[in-house]
């Protein structure tokens, strides 16, 4: 039985934790530099936690790094355990962040591709995992743990990656965004967030037949002009809601005009 | 049993009469312009059709208008049938479009907040249905009608309407138009668009649970700029993407700022 040490208490830290428990590793501790997060996830998952990088358990085999993309380049330059296996979990950053560790042999990168929430469960086994390895040793370390949970593992690379976390932005962070611009817009007509519910479902239930481009509809897919200019006298009053209108209708109008014009 | 008229045969026109014959209305003719989609639905509904509005039944108890905004007017002003019940479906157009019939008793409007598909089946029982009508009578024959299809009928007045319209804008085609530049960011690093199907999905599940507000994640809310800098120089030679990005991120920031120095 792999024992494992997660540095890092949140959201990341906490479903990966309890993934690897399930699977039979052993967590051995969690580090945290908050103690507040440091002792919820520790007491969650049953298990020793520190708030002091020197007091980390340094007989584990692999060492997660679950913290903010902001803190990590500084997380991994205070920790200095070189047989063990060390991955990192963020989309957005390179495998070649560990090189300032010369005599480390093994590490690489274990990106799930999910947005987690502590309070939400997630179904690990269909997360997409995108692991990379310093060696082919490593990377085959790395996909079995990942395989053990979850069925769909893919190989990247460093820049792969980053497009991958950058198309995440416009799926996940840009996408519920909108569904903030919409919820403000639907309480000014006295109505709840929740009327809005089955169409937002809906779309993306589409998506599963349909590809989002051929799902596309709406006055800018269609050029309405008439309807364009009326939704942006109802934003006149939120400069930034209608700049948002605007740039995303042209860009709608402009991905779809060689199609249109060739139907025509 | 009521005799209902379908004008129109796009997405609505076919999902609204499925719908009204599974509640036994008869829907007795379908026009449409395009004789193609008109003996399309006509076929699919097993009922007559007209491409011809002087050949229109004039027997209905109820004309139901589903045809697009751009032409709505036009075909508004081509009938003249002063007795029945006369409803448009459209989000974005008012009540007062059918001022100009000045004999014309009982109007109103049905609009089902819902993006359609004709090969997608929908369950129109959630499908919020706004109702507005020229008179009390005529808006509770609306209500009525609505409420043999869907549990969620409210009313709203054309203001309202529009509103409803706009947000449905953002949390749909918008939302639709993202994926659809996520479809081609995660194509550019060699993998399908269905790697993103989980986090989309978990994305709207949160929503049962959070508000958007309350589920924002991502580097714009925490402001990481040396991450949103990493991603607008992958975005160099799509000047269009890199403004959306860009837009964004700077009003997710200032959406999420206030609240975030309160808490720091």
């Amino acid at each position: 039985m792999k024992r494992v040490v997660i540095i890092g208490a949140g959201n990341v830290a906490t479903h990966l934790g309890r993934a690897l428990q399930n699977k039979n590793f052993v967590v051995s501790q969690i580090f945290s530099r908050t103690e507040n997060s440091a002792t919820q996830l520790a007491s969650d998952l049953g298990v020793p936690f520190t708030t002091n990088l020197q007091s980390l358990d340094r007989e584990a085999d692999i060492y997660f790094y679950c913290v903010n993309d902001a803190v990590l380049c500084d997380v991994i330059n205070k920790i200095d355990i070189p047989d063990a296996l060390h991955v990192h979990t963020a989309g957005s950053l390179p495998l070649s962040i560990f090189e300032s560790h010369l005599q480390y042999r093994r590490y690489g990168v274990f990106y799930p591709l999910q947005t987690f929430s502590k309070t939400r469960k997630v179904n690990f086994d269909e997360i997409p995992i995108f692991v990379e390895g310093n060696s082919l040793e490593a990377e085959e370390e790395i996909r079995q743990i990942a395989q053990t949970l979850s069925k769909r593992v893919f190989s990247s690379d460093s820049e792969q990656r980053k497009k991958i976390h950058l198309s995440a932005v416009f799926a996940c962070n840009f996408v519920n965004h909108l569904f903030s611009i919409a919820e403000e817009l639907v309480k000014t007509a006295g109505y709840s967030f929740d009327i809005l519910l089955p169409l937002i479902t809906e779309t993306v239930n589409k998506l599963n037949e349909l590809s989002p481009y051929d799902a596309q509809t709406g006055p800018a897919v269609r050029n309405d002009q008439n309807i364009i200019r009326q939704h942006l006298l109802l934003l006149e009053n939120k400069p930034e809601f209608s700049e948002i209108y605007s740039v995303l209708s042209e860009s709608i109008y402009r991905m779809h005009k060689k199609d249109i014009q060739t139907r025509e």
